[in-house]
């Protein structure tokens, strides 16, 4: 029983989601379906490049997860199935699956793997799910089409600009109103964190820490900025995109 | 492995979908629970037949389709199961099933399939959930209870005005701000749509189109008004109800 | 094939409940996970009782139910597993099962059960999911850690005032912005509930009941305040944590 998950940005208020996982049904009835997210903001492919990302290392070999933000859908962007690290990636081509290691591509061109028609503007429904489905029921990655070299990739990483200062972004506000950075906590041990006209000199281990901001490394593996049972978003007035400047200890 | 598919007003917040699931699964605990939508707009019976009827195609034959937008629960209305297209529809005579073509139609009148007690509020716990598990679990259409031939109907197809003109209204709008209209995109080829003060008289077929709002034949096979990564419920300031204008070439 | 449920304030715009379903599926490939609410509102304990209280009897025997609303993560809050009307609870302890009677209560305390590597601020996926996924692959409660019998206890009962007067509060409002009470129905027949500026004496059976607002069994088994198709929430202008004063006949 193969895992396929989904992620986009097809909200919950339609029947974009349900739909997928008819097309699936009826192809691979014994797939385990698991949403990841479906309320990443509008076409912001970055965002769900970081949910995607955060997710699927908890998944089993094998997993075959579906991405589609997809703003250019019906253009000339390319359809992808990516292998990488024992699980299988399938969506558009613009930068998507960029945090993958040593990602192998193809294209999907194989249209036996297609819905019979397709619109031009929900390939999740008539080309990604399909497509996932067929592959959890067994058919073989190069059936689906060649590889290709020259996936779109973009660039999330921090710039180091000395031995103990970095420069950074907010990659999303989580629901609790956490910044998540794109600071690895890995770096070290914060001195200092610049945001917006803010400066942030507390750390902490947990979110019971106090009514002013704080940094902790978050269960991302990033720096986060928080409140204690408050949203920072809200407090500081930041969230995604917004520039960071990291001092280390 | 049946498939029964949700659809309702129920919204997220609450314990109401997944009690339904819960009751489900001591029925019928290999039946594939698919979620369709749960925010359709309360009360809205309209919006949860556009909905449903947009999905219940890309399921397999012999889906079990529940939707409960259902104001008049408690009342009178009759709980019915709808056999049409290969598939099974469950859920309140509201008009809610109005677009399958040619349905069988009984009424649920067998308590033998519904929870021991029934309250007059939440009978997608009480009585659709389990009849729906219960048909899942192999028990016959007609042990539920009695055809009748006349089901509660709403009409929601444009009318006609002349050769190339047509009065129709805007269905919902979706998650990206896409007006999707009743009126089918194999009506021919617009000239042009009148939507409140504007005139529309772009089409496009792809959603990356310049800043001007645009008319598409959408995944719903009906027109849609859309901008390009921006929502044309918000600019245009038209929802679900509008009525329009369309004239073709 | 046994049931996982989950409910959090984890909310849906991010990957965590995602990622506790990769945990999960690596574990116990064939559990049947649904999802009971992730929108309890943020760290709000007794609301995130309140919706499990309503959903887990719904459940077959034998069921997993994991709730995390948990501020407290990564103190020195006890994680807990809770055996109670032949179920199971997997959570923090700090009152989130309080409704469960007689309950059986252990401290997940063997780390042969969590992820590898845990966080300090997402158990939800090192310790509670691995958990409820090795005891739905057949692990023995015993195996997790020693009984405990000084569990966290919240109360949100109603007080007696008087022979026919009681003192309670709104518990939650829906979707609907119906307002539910912990004023049990089975208390008696009211005659006027108090609830801010407003006295209301009228009752109904069904959501079908006029213009003003009014009480109703609701199917929680607690008295509700309800509006025909309309919210009584932004009509009275109150919600969870109002007090009430009912007098009954």
């Amino acid at each position: 029983m193969p895992v396929i998950t989904l992620t986009t940005d097809f909200g919950l208020s339609d029947h974009f989601v349900g739909t997928m996982k008819g097309v699936i049904a009826g192809i691979a009835p014994k797939a385990n379906v698991i949403d990841i997210c479906h309320l990443v903001k509008p076409h912001n492919i970055a965002e769900g490049a970081f949910v995607l990302s955060q997710a699927y290392r908890y998944f089993p070999r094998g997993t075959i997860h579906v991405a589609v933000v997809d703003p250019g859908v019906g253009t000339r962007r390319r359809p992808i199935l990516v292998q990488a690290e024992g699980q299988y990636f399938i969506g558009p081509d613009n930068g998507i699956f960029s945090f993958l290691d040593r990602p192998k591509v193809r294209v999907l061109e194989n249209p036996a793997y297609f819905l019979r028609e397709q619109s031009t503007t929900f390939h999740g429904r008539d080309i990604f799910a399909p497509c996932a489905a067929h592959l959890a029921a067994g058919v073989k990655p190069k059936s689906f089409g060649p590889v290709i070299t020259d996936p779109v990739v973009i660039d999330l990483l921090p710039r180091q600009d000395g031995p103990k200062r970095w420069t950074g972004l907010v990659l999303k506000a989580d629901h609790f109103g956490n910044l998540i950075t794109n600071l690895p906590s890995r770096l070290g041990r914060p001195k200092s964190l610049k945001i917006g006209s803010h400066t942030i000199t507390r750390t902490a281990t947990t979110y019971e820490n106090g009514a002013e901001p704080f940094l902790i490394a978050g269960s991302s593996g990033y720096f986060e900025i928080s409140l204690s049972q408050a949203s920072a978003e809200a407090a500081l007035g930041c969230g995604a995109g917004t520039p960071l400047k990291l001092t280390l200890w």
